[in-house]
This record gives C-alpha cells, structure tokens and sequence, in this order.
C-alpha cells in the first residue's frame, strides 16, 4: 500500500501575526508516526475567503486533509461554511450539538448567545465529532465527488489544543489508523538522554549508525535534554539497540517518551519513598513540575518556596548568620535548605536550589546563571554541587530544575538497583 | 502601494515528523509587523525534490519568498542546489566564506571536511548573509527573469533559529524594510481579556466594530484569557477604543501583550505589597508563575505547597480537626490555608487553593475539577470562592492559578484606584 498523503491547513490571522505559535503540525507528527503515517505538507493561511484556494489546492494531491481552526463563533470563523460551499452541502443543525452547547452555557453559568447556534451546524453527511473542551465540535466529512475533482478524506477541527488534541485522540487518529490499516509500519525508536550534549551523543553512537543506510537518524535536543531518534525495521533497530544502551548507560532517561518528571515520580513511587523541595531562584518550579504528574500526591508531600532571606530561615531553619556571612547563593545554604526541608517535612529525600535566575541581582563572583543545589537524604550526607546556566530566566528555571530532578532520578535507581 | 505578498517555506523531515518545533513563523510575523509587512503564506514541506515543486509554486504570486533549512553540509541539505538549478544560475565558490568555515573548524578543534565546501558555494549574482553562529551562510537571490516566470525576490537562510534570528535581524529585515519603504503601516492593537469569554466579548464590543469595514477584528482565546485584536489606522482604533475599554472595564488586563503573572507583579511594585501563596492542588504554579517575571523577589516573600493534610496543618496552621470534619477541599480549609501563609509570612495578600485536580480523587459531591480559592489581606475579611475547572490536569493548574491571580490582580487595583 503506497504512503497515504496527509496533508494539514492551519488558519488563522493569529498565527501569522505572530500572537500564538503553531502546536497542530508537532502533535500530528507525533501522533500519526506509530500509525505508520506522516504529514506530507502543512501550510498556514490567514482567516477569510484565501481558505478556499488553499483548500482546492490540495485536493488534486491529497489523500487526507486535516484543517485546524476557523469554527468558533465569531465573524472570523467561516471553515465550515466554506467547506459546505466547495463541496455543495447544505448545513444543517445538529440538535445534539445544539443541547451539548446549551448545557455547557447552563453548567458554566454563561448566557447562550444565538451566534453560538452556528457552532452546532454541520454540512450533510458529515460525522460530528464531539468537544469535551469547548462549544465547537469537529467534522470529519468523506470524500465528496466534484465535477472535476474528489474532495480527500476531510477532517475540520477546532484550533485550541486541548480541544483538538483529545478530540484528535479519540476521533482522528482511530479513523485514519483503519482507513490505512495496510500501512507498513517501520518502528521508530526514541532514546532520551539527560546531561549529554548533542554532538557529543553522535560522536558517541550516532555517526556509525547514520552511515548505514538503513536507518533514518535525527536529533532533537531540549534544555539539558536530547532525543536521538531512529526509524527503520525493528530487526535492524534491535540490532543497534545494545551499543546505543551501553554508550549512553545511566544517562538514558527513557525509552518510551516520558519526561524526567514522570520517571523521577515512578521510581519514587516504586521504591516506596516520598520527596520535598526547598526552592529559592526555581520559585516553585520543582514542586511545580513533580506535581504536573498524575498521583504525584503519593510521593510528594510538601514544599517550601522561600523567596526572602528571612522566609529560609523562619522556614526551613537556615542560620540568618550562615546566609549573611556565606551569601544566600552558596554550599553552605543549599545544604541547610535542603536539611532543613527533610528534616520538617520527614520525606525520604529533600531537593534545594538557590541561585541567580536574573536578569539583574548577578554579581562578578557569582555572575547571572549560577545556581547551587543539594539532595539531602535520611541517614545520608547531604550532596551539593554548582551549575552555570548561562541564558534567559525561564529557561534557567527549566535547566536547574532539570539538574536537580535528574540527581534525584539517579540516586533513587541506585536504591532500587542494589536493594 | 499594494501590500507586499511574503511568503515562508519551512524545509525540514524534523517539522514534519514533529521532533522539532518550527519557531520562524511565528518570529518573522511578530518581527515584519512593524514594516507593515506581513507572512501572507506559510508552508513546511519534507528534505528532498519536492522543495522544488513548492518553490515554483509560489512564483506565481508571491513578491517575496523566504526559505528556512537545508544548507548544511549533508547530503539531505539541497535547498542551495535546488534553487540556482531553477533559476540556471551557476554556484561559485565564495572563498571569504570558505576561509571563515575553515577559521571556524580550526577554532573549535573540528577537522575541515571537504564537504563542507558545499556550504561556501553561491549561485552568481547572489548576495551572501554571513552566519556569526554557524557554518552555512545565509543568501539572498534578486528577482531573475525566466523563460515562462519572474523568481520573488528568494531569502535561503538556515534552519536552527539561533543562526537565522541574528542573521534575519542584520540582513533580512533591513532589506525588506528597504524593498518595500512606501507600505502603509497600520497599528496593532491587542486588548487582552481575563474572566469573559470568546462570545461574549464579542457581544459586548465586537459586533459593531466588525461591522465597520475599515478595521481588522481577531479573537485567540486561551485557558480563561481572551486577546481581542485589532489592526488599522491609529486615528480609527483612537475612535474605537474608549468604547472597548468601557465595555470590558475591570477585565481589561493590559493592552501592551503583559501576561496576568507580569501584570499582578508589577501592580503589587507600584503598590508597595507583598503576597504569599498556599498551594495544595495547584502543586506550585502559582508561585512558579509569580516567580517567572523579573523581579519577582520585590513582591513575592515564600510559598507553601502544601500537597498533605498534615503539611496543611505544620506549616499553616489549619486545624487538624477541620480538615478531618469539613475535608482538606473545603472554604473553611482554604480560608485557614491563606490566613496562615498571610500570617507567617508577613505579606500584605496571600492566595490559597486547594482542589482536586485529577485524574483520581473525585467524589459525587467533590468532582474532579472542583477548586476552592480564597485571598486574604492584613486587616481585611478573607474572600472566598469555588470553581469547577472539568478539564485535562495541567490545564487545570493553569486555570486555578489565572482565577486566582485575576482576584489578586483587581483587588491590588482598586486599592490603587481607591488611594
């Protein structure tokens, strides 16, 4: 069976202004590789009636198009009424997407506006496709006979992610997995590394392996995180599997797409041990990331963001004496943080950071970027070490909490291995 | 002058297998907007021969053409090769640029490989753009006249973003300024709003101005925050806004693109307060969220994350036995939860939530979705409220904590007002 043509249309002003980035084309990458199917094209067009050429555009050479955004209930929303118009459907109401809207206005309090009635018609023969997360539901409509032409396999859907990525989840991708169920499926094999840089993971496994010809081999690298990515006939993937496990060893952070906050929470959880955090420069970014996990609540019991000098030690007992003669960014206070935080909370391990995040407050002995951080553990000395992240606030916050996590990751693989 | 058509054309299996996420559009269309130009067409399309077919199509009808991706040194990088064969252009070998790529390799140790010769190739006539932060070089191609067509004028740049953006910012956008002085420039207005949503707002101000004819109406809606955009003559949009402002009133949360976080920081500077957060179900968001704006430090002392019942009671003070009687998501709990933080931690304001945020945890009286938030102030009754937020668990983080710091962000304001 030859490789279905997918194509995807992004509408939208929006995201040609600049105002909002694009999530549609990543998602679908994603997503639609384990089907054995890829994105051939996307294209991005501005709202209005430019959605028409683009559209007549692809149909000569797709076999699927997927078109995000442009069925909310404001003026600038006209996909659906264009569709219905190139392909000679008329729109008709859907009195079950007509109620869902109107229960939805009463659960939220929000008066039902008429123009929201627009939002539940759908061109006849089309299949509905319910929102759990919003009023406008997705289309799937099949393909339509033209005079000289035949419409794809056309998929409309609402541009929010979290309206379209479970919508997508529980109505796109199952459709187009049995419309093209012959696919041959080549494996792809995602090995995420922490605390190796990219080129030094190729000279460390890639180069060898990008030269045999019958694996595709690409890199994407993330703050103080890499995917090296191979794609090919599992025999051939199983073949190469061991020198890449033993080049990489315990900077392998996972093999099957979870983050280090999900692997640092299942491991925690497996060893039957629980974690608190004593943040100052990360501002609750630990604690924020540890708890974006789902059950998170079994392995995390509290955690202290003490911004001020003065919150350290009321908080977590650090000496006011140590931080005014050592500085609030140092060894000796990380460690006191981090203590101070295990003892309070009784957890098994406690994780603390306290650095410069800037833009201001750096100083030429501890310059913008620097950042101390400590695991202490039960019964244990406490470890600390310093890192520089030379770059802007937001991606420092990411990157010390990625150090932290990862420390922790390690130390409690190491219990679980020699238990 | 009729407005220039730009056109941007992503090369790249990484954008399309979603390994990558494309960052040009977005940057050229915050970065044209204020020449008076503007993305009118964006497209990503697979390494390899199609790059061809994609770029002869937008001869036809575009003035500009700018092309990202494909100039390295493998085999995969043909976009150079591509374009001087379309355009019968003969590639010279640029030996300034050949020098810098050796300069380069000898400066970081690497071996010069011939095939990087490929990259200080140049088709004759065209202008090459100088990398500071990599090897291959950018070019820029004048209009050429074909036998049956006439090429835009052709940008080739790189695909890592940390190379093109310099590069853009010193030889892309100073051209295009150039090319097209006489465009009319419009302003940009984006009137950002929290707690109304997409239909009302456009109930409320929209309607009319769409009607108008000489205005550009966009809506983006994010979770609980709606931008209203609007794109015209200065004078128009100065006739427009006191009726916008009036319908919207305290909602209105900036009109400069500042988030809710960037917003309460910098009311709370002006106003001399502090805050405090007590967080159980939002895990850390809030504080995370306060402490991504510079100079956060002035405003926000410590946070509790407390995720137990029994740090709920340690380090908050909140009895016990209400917890027990009243269970930990409950007004009296979240009540108790910020006059605690309030009173240890000695700020002007603290905000509590605490919720269940799911997956697990639901009840029939207590669902999954359910939050209890409360502010309190020094000297002031504690405000208290419920909301239902049925949705994924980190949209949910998000939710909460922009409920909470909306209450925040009006309360500092009338204080304000009120002085």
């Amino acid at each position: 069976m030859k490789l279905a043509k997918i194509e995807l249309l992004n509408t939208g002003n929006e995201l040609l202004l600049g105002g909002v980035r694009d999530l549609h084309l990543q998602w679908f990458g994603k997503h639609l590789f384990p089907l054995g199917l890829r994105i051939a094209r996307q294209a991005t067009v501005p709202d209005g009636s430019i959605i028409r050429t683009a559209l007549l555009e692809t149909f000569s050479r797709a076999d699927v198009l997927i078109i995000t955004g442009g069925l909310g209930p404001t003026t600038d929303d006209i996909t659906r009424e264009l569709v219905a118009e190139i392909l000679s459907l008329p729109l008709k109401l859907h009195q079950e997407t007509l109620e869902r809207i109107q229960e939805r206005c009463r659960a939220r309090g929000i008066p039902f506006q008429p123009r929201m009635e627009r939002q539940a018609m759908a061109p006849e023969g089309a299949v509905v496709l319910p929102n759990d997360q919003g009023t406008a539901p997705g289309l799937y409509i099949p393909p339509v006979e033209g005079v000289s032409w035949a419409s794809p396999h056309l998929f409309l859907l609402p541009g929010p992610p979290r309206e379209l990525q479970p919508m997508a989840l529980a109505h796109v991708l199952p459709r187009l997995a049995e419309l093209f169920s012959g696919t041959e499926k080549n494996e792809c094999r995602i090995y995420r590394v922490v605390g190796m840089g990219e080129s030094k993971l190729e000279a460390a496994i890639g180069l060898s392996i990008s030269q045999r010809g019958d694996l595709e081999v690409g890199y994407c690298a993330r703050p103080n995180e890499v995917d090296f990515r191979l794609i090919g006939k599992s025999e051939i993937l199983d073949e190469v599997e061991p020198s890449i496990l033993a080049a990489v060893g315990d900077k392998l952070l996972s093999t099957n797409d979870e983050s280090l906050d999900e692997v640092v929470v299942s491991l925690l959880r497996k060893a039957k041990a629980s974690v608190a955090t004593a943040e100052s420069c990360t501002g609750g970014t630990l604690a924020n990331r540890l708890t974006d996990v789902p059950c998170a609540s079994e392995v995390f019991l509290e955690g202290f963001v003490t911004y001020s000098n003065e919150s350290k030690s009321a908080l977590l007992g650090v000496p006011s004496e140590l931080i005014a003669h050592r500085g609030a960014v140092s060894e000796e206070v990380v460690c006191a943080m981090a203590e101070g935080a295990l003892e309070r909370s009784g957890a098994t391990y406690a994780l603390a950071t306290t650095g410069i995040a800037g833009p201001g407050g750096g100083s030429p002995e501890k310059p913008v970027g620097t950042v101390w951080l400590a695991l202490a553990e039960r019964g244990q000395a406490t470890h600390s070490w310093m890192e520089k992240f030379m770059t802007d606030r937001l991606t420092f916050k990411q990157r010390a909490t990625q150090a932290a996590l990862d420390q922790l990751r390690k130390r409690v693989l190491a219990s679980l291995t020699h238990d």
